[in-house]
Order: C-alpha cells, then sequence, then structure tokens
C-alpha cells in the first residue's frame, strides 16, 4: 500500500512555467491596466498550468467533506460533546449545514465521507461510507492510528480524487467535520515546523482560557509520548493526525496526479495539506489556499506551504465552507480569462510607453 | 437644489440596533460555532438593519458604473490618453469589460452612466446619458467643477438610486471610469483627512516614478491653488474632484435614503463614499467596503469611513469590478442566514456552558 502511494506521488510533475507564460500573456492583452486584478491574474494563471489548458472551463464543482472523531477528545479539548460529529454529518446529508448553503450558493456538490465516525450510518444519498475505524486512539496516551490505518485514510482520499475525475469534476474542494481535530491539526503543524505547541494553538470552536491551556499541555504530550518524525511525514499523521486529515491529505495528492485544481479549505484541511505537500512539494502548485482562519496556527501552515490565501474573512467553521467562497473567486478569474475583451478587438488604446 | 440635498440627507436615519441584535440572535441559533462564520455575520447583521427585514434576500443586483473626463490628465499623470474613456465606455456597452465578466458571474446587471465624458454618445441599450459636462477643468489651474456642476452631478446619483428602488434592486454596486481619477480621488481624500499628498497618492492604472512625481505635485498644486474647504464636502467635490466621483457619491446618498445595500468599489468610488459619509455621518451603515486596493491611500479612506474591506485580492482596475465579486459574500451572508438549519431544527448538540 505503502509502494503504491509512493508510485503515485512520484508520478507528479510540477506544473509548467509555459502554460504560466501563456496565461499571462493572454491576461496582459486584456482591456485593463497590467496586473490590474491582482491575485486574479495569478489564480487563472496557475488554473491554466494545472489543467494544462489555455481556455479551461470551471462548470463541475464538488466539495469532499471528511468526517472522523477523535479519541483525544476524552482529555477535554472541545467545547462541543463529540456526539456533535455524526449529528453534523446528517445535517450535511439533510443539506442544513454551512456547507450545504455556501455550496449551494457556488454551484457546487457536496460529497460527505463518513472516514472514522464513532457512530454507523446507515446508506444514503451524499454519504460515502469509507470508515477506517469508530474514532481515532486518544493520541495523549499513544497514536492516533497505526501507519496502516493512516495509509488506508490516505487511500479514501485518493478514490475520491478518482471519484473527482470519473465525474469530470473542474475544481475540487476540501472540507472537515470532527469534534476536537483542531488539536490533532496543532500537533502536525508543530512537529512539522518545529514551531511552539503553544504557539500554534487556538481556541477551535470556542474554548476558553483554560481548557485552552489544557489543549496545549495534551499536544505537548502526545507529541512527547509518540515522537512523530518530522521527515516522515505519515509518522506523523498517523500518531498525531485524524482520519480526516488523511483523507484529505489523499484527496490534494489524488488532486494533483490528475491534474484537477484543488481548493484548500481551513485549519484542518490545510494540515492535511502540509502532509501532502511534505510528502511531494511539487503538489503545492495544484493548490489553492482558500482562507485565512482566525486559528492562530494557519498563517504558519500557510507560509509553509508557500500560498497566499483568496479570502480573509475570520471564518471558524471549516466543513470546505472557505472553499466554497472561494471557489467563485477561481471561478471569477478563469471567466475574465476566457470572456474578456483584448485590446485589439475593443479598440481600445494602450498604456503610453 | 443644494436644499434638496440637505433634506434628503437630513432624511436618512441610523441603521436600527434592534435589527442588528434580532440577526445575531438568529445567527446564534444555527449550526455552527458561535461567531465561527466571522465577517459574513456581521454583514449579514448588517444587511437585515438596512432593509428593516430578518428574511431578507439578494435577488436584484445592479451595479452603476460612473464615466467621466479630468481636465488634470493634461499635466500628464496617468498612463493612459484620456481616449481611453470613451473607448472603455464602448467596451462596457459591448460587455467586453472585466466589469461585465464579473456582473455577469455575480448575477448583477450593469448600468453605465455618461455624467461627463468627453465625446458624444449616441442612445444605446445599458447606457444613461447624464453628461454634465465634457470632462471637469483642469484641477491644477482652477476648480475642477462649479458648486452648481458638482450638485447636478451628485443629483445624477441620486436619480440612479431612484432607478434602482424603481427596478427592486436589492443590493447596488459602485463603479468608475476615467482616466486620470485617481488623482482627484487622491487630492480628495488629502483634503478630507489632513494627510500628506505623497502618503495618499500612488500609481493608478500603472505610473512610473517620475510620473508619480508629477502627479503628487499637481495635486498639491491643485490644493493649493483651490483652497478646498473640508468643513464643506461639496466645495472639496466641486474643487478636487470630478464628476464620476460626484455621482458616485450621490448614488450612496440616494441608497442610504432608499435604505437599500450598497457595496462601494475600490479607491475611486471610496472617495465618493467620503463626500457622502462627510456629508452625512449615518450613511457609513448603508454601505459594504466591496475590497482593498493596492492604491496606498485606500486604507486611509476605509479607516476614515469605518468599514472593513470584504476582500482584499489586490485589485486597481475598477469600474465595479471588486463591487461584483462582493457582491457574491454579501450574498452567501444572507442565504447563511435563511437557509442553515438551527441547531433545534438539526438536532445538534451545543457547546457545553
Amino acid at each position: 500500500m505503502e509502494k503504491k502511494l509512493k508510485e503515485r506521488l512520484s508520478s507528479i510533475r510540477p506544473i509548467k512555467e509555459e502554460f504560466l507564460l501563456q496565461a499571462q500573456a493572454r491576461l496582459d492583452r486584456l482591456t485593463k491596466p497590467l496586473g490590474s486584478l491582482g491575485q486574479l491574474e495569478e489564480i487563472a494563471r496557475r488554473y491554466v498550468a494545472i489543467v494544462e489548458n489555455l481556455n479551461p472551463r470551471v462548470d463541475k464543482k464538488i466539495i469532499y467533506t471528511f468526517a472522523g472523531d477523535h479519541g483525544v477528545v476524552a482529555e477535554g479539548v472541545s467545547a462541543y460533546p463529540k456526539e456533535v460529529t455524526p449529528q453534523m454529518v446528517y445535517n450535511f446529508v439533510r443539506r442544513g449545514a454551512g456547507i450545504n448553503v455556501l455550496a449551494r450558493h457556488a454551484g457546487a456538490e457536496v460529497v460527505v465521507v463518513d472516514i472514522g465516525v464513532d457512530h454507523d450510518f446507515q446508506p444514503v444519498e451524499g454519504l460515502m461510507i469509507r470508515k477506517v475505524a469508530r474514532g481515532t486512539g486518544n493520541m495523549a496516551l499513544g497514536p492516533a492510528m497505526s501507519r496502516g490505518q493512516a495509509l488506508q485514510a490516505v487511500f479514501v482520499g485518493l478514490e475520491m480524487a478518482d471519484h473527482a475525475r470519473e465525474q469530470n469534476a473542474d475544481l475540487v474542494g476540501t472540507g472537515d467535520m470532527g469534534i476536537g481535530n483542531t488539536t490533532p491539526s496543532s500537533a502536525i503543524l508543530s512537529t512539522l515546523t518545529g514551531l511552539p505547541v503553544s504557539q500554534v494553538t487556538h481556541r477551535g470552536t470556542g474554548i476558553d482560557d483554560a481548557t485552552l491551556g489544557q489543549k496545549i499541555q495534551t499536544i505537548e504530550k502526545a507529541i512527547t509520548r509518540n515522537h512523530p518524525d518530522p521527515k516522515d511525514p505519515l509518522d506523523v499523521l498517523a500518531k498525531v493526525g485524524g482520519f480526516e486529515i488523511a483523507g484529505i491529505a489523499g484527496l490534494i495528492i489524488g488532486c494533483a496526479f490528475h491534474r484537477i485544481p484543488v481548493v484548500v479549505d481551513g485549519f484542518i484541511s490545510t494540515a492535511g495539506a502540509m502532509i501532502a505537500v511534505s510528502l511531494n512539494p511539487e503538489i503545492k502548485g495544484y493548490l489553492f489556499a482558500a482562507h485565512q482562519s482566525v486559528e492562530v496556527g494557519h498563517r504558519f501552515m500557510w507560509e509553509y506551504i508557500g500560498q497566499k490565501p483568496i479570502l480573509n474573512l475570520s471564518l471558524r467553521l471549516g466543513e470546505g465552507t472557505g472553499a466554497a467562497l472561494a471557489m467563485f473567486i477561481i471561478e471569477a478569474a478563469v471567466k475574465v480569462l476566457n470572456e474578456m475583451a483584448t485590446f485589439t478587438e475593443a479598440g481600445v488604446a494602450q498604456a503610453n510607453k
């Protein structure tokens, strides 16, 4: 299994400079001052380079929201009881959650993936049941997952990227649900960057000062006890990660493999993106940073990956909500490239040289 | 005419606190951690308070793009020849410009208003001909407009707000076109805030260092020569403003009067908003700040007005392009309020107290 993952990772190529240049040349002929559409131009260029098509479309959009539970919730790190994870999965499939509203607004479908919820779901439209286990182990006491479980969860993500390819998805978004999952996300961030836990740990869904102190101690304990090896991203993922984070990492790897642009949501999704990018740095070119969350550690994640967030709306909901909003901006950038008139077409004079 | 404007201004009331509170109470019952949708929640709350309706809709959206020429272009302050103003107006009505592409993407109509272009247009669908004059005077040599012309241009904006009301517009956006118009915008900003011209003047559509120096000197000269009175916003507008800026100010005043939420675009539009807000500070509550432009002075404008930009995409195109993109986010915020399930409806447990 690990060999198969390595094969897939090694077949991911850097995005091609020639497409970036050709897209920019087109942008520079459009009726606007050079560079005046700022980040939209960067997005359009890179979209072209990912799909290797100078007139790309953004029609079919799918957001994969991975749900999993976390043994570490037993340490009292969250404001919400863990029963909320399955309750929110039901909310997703009934289309009442934030991600449903925002995905609908952006014209995106939502696929919910039970990758490790501590609850047995009946099959229902819009829910993929790919449970690796009923929640991770408590990382304060031992590894969250075995290496085999982590790999299995990454493969669920790869399978979803294959699903996106089969569905002819033009653009994919990541999303998460899992009470307690900012805790493993901060643990991954601290382990991969070496930043102190206290600097990258925040209030998640809204904990008080005492609980924040408890959360920081718990993460420090988990890292001390499990010795995740920052040179071995799968080891980090298994020991202090989570099923949904692994699924998101797999989805991102698979999208890069299939050359499908992937919009990475907030703090938890970006933890998954850090695992993916640390397994193959070229993956950076295939992903878009949806937004800058209010979680204090999030900006360090984007710095590590090297992408600039599209939105900064003080969101901290997860589920893929930021990805849904960013999809609209990405689609706008692609439409600029395809639909704006050139100076010649419009008979507009260019800047004085 | 000035008396009629004062009547309209004095009938604008502060948005009502009770609607803000009721909207927040609804947001707090939705299946998400408290406050976790950040700026979307602020937008939703204020939208409710503006329209005084707890279940508002964002269906009809119109962007008014005001076009005018500037006598000050004779001083060599722009990278583009002034013929580009009418050429771009033709591009707008043929739907080939950036604003057309982005408004279409956001589901908004574009109404182009010739408020002072130095060119005679034939009547055409989508173009309102409301020319006050064929361009402003060169403010380096004398006032850009007479007080009467400035008022007339403000009334064109008020008329467009009446038009929006007649069209049952739910949301209005502002836009501008006018070669040279960052120059009067910086002049207004410097005059109203007292900030030095050199600190609030930038490269507009893309001028070099020498031209930037010339632009700063020109603005300083215009302010010295005309003595715009910062206590009299109409005096500032007339002496160092522009027709499109006056039209935008009038549109914003008229939207506040009709309680139509209005999305203010970039640097030039925000100069118009500064005039409107300095005439009646309550207007602040009725406007949304579309984005933070790369023009260095723009952030001082938002600080003066007291609104936080929704987007920060390094845009500097104008036309209403940032407003079009921000409309999508505003609509998203309103949909969250209307469409998300509550904890009770979804059977989801709330946070531990």
